[in-house]
């Protein structure tokens, strides 16, 4: 049976590879099961088990009296959300800017919570972790006595150099700098380059605690438009830095949170060249890279870096270890700036964490953890698509996200999300309505789901629920906003 | 013989109570052996055990043909450091302020590392926090699932706030925010009472740490001068306040480091009326209060806070768990500023250790680890502080710390500790010379060794060509610095 398991697995890895790499396009048809299993040596009953999970994971469909084709898109045949922001915004985060703080917590606190931005911790080896904790709380006691305390443990900081070289580019270690989780690379990194006041340039929508550090480190923002499915208009960027004193970009350039794009590399490729021409450091916020659902590794931005200007801040809470908080930066020319604010502000990182991790890395397959977890991932983000293309109502679109646990959803014009959380709310169902992911609240009639938690009949009760709040909300919207 | 092992530890605990509270005084003899046996009903054998065990500490000492007296003093009978500062010192740490940074590093790397301002980290029950990080790192999910990331674990808070009643006062465990170590409770208690260019007021000399973090906000410092035994004089600080815009005092006021002093309550009472009289927060660093020597718990200036104007910052990196980088700060009327700041900068803590504290404090004696670790530190101190009394030269004076592991040491007029670091560092010997423990360099012929280490033939080795190097700088200052 577990031979039998390990083929149909084996052969749904190898279909979906040959999709994602487009050998096999929209439309294609599939063999027939009774050939693919004569070509395949298997049973039938291993092809069907194989198309199933293809279909589950919304890769291939099932048309009567026909058979399985190639999926035309991945987004559940809903159209893709619009820009919201047609050119670049100049915001001055002063005392009167509204950043709404409270609804981020809020998103978590329900006991269906699809607005948070964690991922579903079943879906990760803690366990293992867990083991790897007890197994090296001594090697404390090694850590303590050497000086690295605000590198980070040298295993960990040599992993993650070893890390960069298997995802295909070169980080020398000196660069690595271990942090209290993703936000610290990110507040460290912008507290490097940016002195109060500054202009921090970011993509539109983005990531809601982002907005709330540039805020609280007293900075300001350009809000630059992004298209969902490429990012930041690499062109529109040049002629912003010509006109404006940017200190630094902070962009999300790998299953960006929310719209769930990653950048292709020659975009990346161009916008270091243009940053550096510029002469502005790119703050590249890279936590979910390891979430792509691509079959092959993607690089960073920083892998086009030559002249230490990306400050590429990385973070295991999404890939590895949630809860841990241990994140890093490479930190090219400005690691010695970091080390001094790290010295000043946390000192170093809790050293459990650090070394369970690095034992995690050395000893167990991290790679094949991460392919099982992105699977996984790409099957609910699936399941919560379709969920969403069957109960919401005409006009709604969303993002096919080409890796992460999120989607970005646009409601008919004139759907007031926020009135949406608020009924949400007292049904104890969190989203993360639109206004939260831009610094003047723009994305008025947006949503961004959390698809990380296992699909179930209750969830799909609460998408149905959300779908019918959604009608009701857009049918009492007055009438000249729903043009 | 366990009986008997546990009957001297015994007996000698109770006459250590007894010297400590004053009810055995300097130059008290104590009963003879034969008479002690009888009157403990024990052997003489265990009665000689005991009076060894405080001879090792350093409590008792034997007089040839005469018997056992308490000592009259624990610093090994030399003078106590003077105060260097005499007036409060305005210090604008710009560009042009060299404060040292590379030097507290430095300390740590070498072999004999007495430099470094950390315990050794084989006095902590690190198997025990093992097993609690493996036994609950499922919980995590748990925690996950919560909101309290910015505030920490709630059964973390709620055993800290349990803590506080245990050591004589009260704390409401909503004032308590979870940080990434000790460093960060001060660093955001800075960050919520301070803006750049303002002052903070610091005792002298002060933790290396506290300097650079307060030249990291780009905040200026009025340097107080400290007494060595009884911490900042009030008047002065009264009268300080009265002419001078201070925006926040950061003080130590238990175990200090390095002075090792702890204030006493009723000087702790009026700091905090003064200071409340000026409208001044208190950043009252009491990381080290756990390892106060005395028979009963000490109670920090918060115990007197009435008007949440005290943020208590705590830390169990010295106390329980080294390299977990777990404190807290109980934040006053700050609690929201500390949070908003908290989330921007690490956004929460790192859970399993946070899990694994939580459960020792609940599972396991705190008290009994603490108590053996405290008489431990004292006798290495004790140990140490005898060494350099028989092998530095005549004028060198030290500190007795009621607590904690650290001296600190005058070294004859002229000396250079800066030279004596040098030389020691060609020895791999690490030492923290005086001039980083103040802003301007100050303190030039002093040092602070860390005592922590089990005390070795190979440490008196290094203390006495420590000595012989003092004796050589000493001898070749120039003659007018010797006055």
């Amino acid at each position: 049976v577990s031979t039998e398991a390990h083929r149909y697995a084996a052969i749904a890895e190898a279909i979906s590879d040959l999709i994602r790499g487009g050998s096999l396009q929209a439309g294609d048809a599939l063999p027939s099961v009774r050939s693919a299993a004569l070509q395949h040596r298997v049973s039938k009953g291993t092809i069907v088990s194989a198309y199933s999970t293809l279909e589950a994971r919304g890769l291939i469909e099932a048309r009567p009296q026909s058979g399985f084709y190639v999926r035309g898109r991945l987004n559940a045949g809903l159209a893709v959300p619009r820009s919201e922001i047609k050119y670049p915004k100049v915001v001055r985060l002063d005392q009167q800017t509204q950043v709404r703080d409270a609804l981020g917590d809020l998103c978590g606190t329900h006991a269906t919570s699809l607005g948070s931005s964690f991922p579903d911790p079943s879906l990760y080896p803690l366990d293992v972790l867990g083991r790897a904790l007890v197994a090296n709380v001594r090697s404390t006691e090694a850590a303590l006595a050497g000086t690295d305390l605000q590198l980070g443990l040298p295993q960990l900081r040599r992993a993650i150099a070893q890390r960069y070289l298997e995802l295909g580019y070169v980080v020398p270690v000196e660069e690595i700098v271990v942090t209290c989780g993703g936000t610290e690379a990110i507040s460290l990194s912008l507290q490097a380059v940016a002195q109060k006041g500054d202009f921090v340039l970011i993509d539109s929508p983005t990531f809601f605690s982002g907005i709330q550090l540039i805020k609280q480190l007293d900075l300001n923002v350009i809000e630059m438009p992004t298209d969902p499915q490429e990012g930041l208009n690499i062109g529109l960027l040049d002629q912003t830095l010509s006109t404006h004193r940017v200190a630094a970009c902070l962009l999300m350039t790998n299953c960006h949170n929310p719209l769930g794009f990653s950048m292709k590399e020659e975009r990346k490729q161009a916008l270091v060249e243009v940053l550096c021409r510029h002469d502005v450091p790119l703050i590249e916020n890279d936590v979910n890279s390891e979430l792509h659902f691509g079959p092959r590794h993607i690089r960073a931005a920083k892998a086009f870096d030559e002249n230490g200007m990306v400050l590429h801040c990385g973070s295991f809470t999404k890939s590895l270890a949630p809860g841990f908080k241990i994140g890093w930066v490479a930190a090219g020319r400005y690691v010695s700036r970091i080390v001094n604010r790290k010295f000043a502000t946390t000192l170093g990182t809790s050293i459990p964490p650090q070394t369970a991790i690095a034992h995690y890395l050395k000893n167990h397959s991290y790679d094949r953890h991460l392919r099982s977890l992105r699977r996984e991932l790409q099957t609910r983000v699936n399941e919560m698509s379709q969920s969403v293309a069957r109960n919401f109502p005409a006009g709604t679109r969303i993002t096919t996200p080409q890796g992460g646990y999120v989607i970005w959803i646009e409601l008919p014009p004139g759907t007031d999300s926020m009135a949406l959380f608020e009924m949400a709310v007292s049904r104890h169902i969190g989203i993360a309505p639109g206004p939260i992911f831009s610094p003047l609240g723009s994305y008025r009639n947006f949503i961004r789901l959390n698809c990380s938690h296992n699909w179930s009949s209750k969830l799909e009760e609460t998408i149905k629920w959300l779908g019918s709040a959604v009608s009701e909300i857009a049918a009492a919207a007055p009438a000249e906003s729903r043009i």
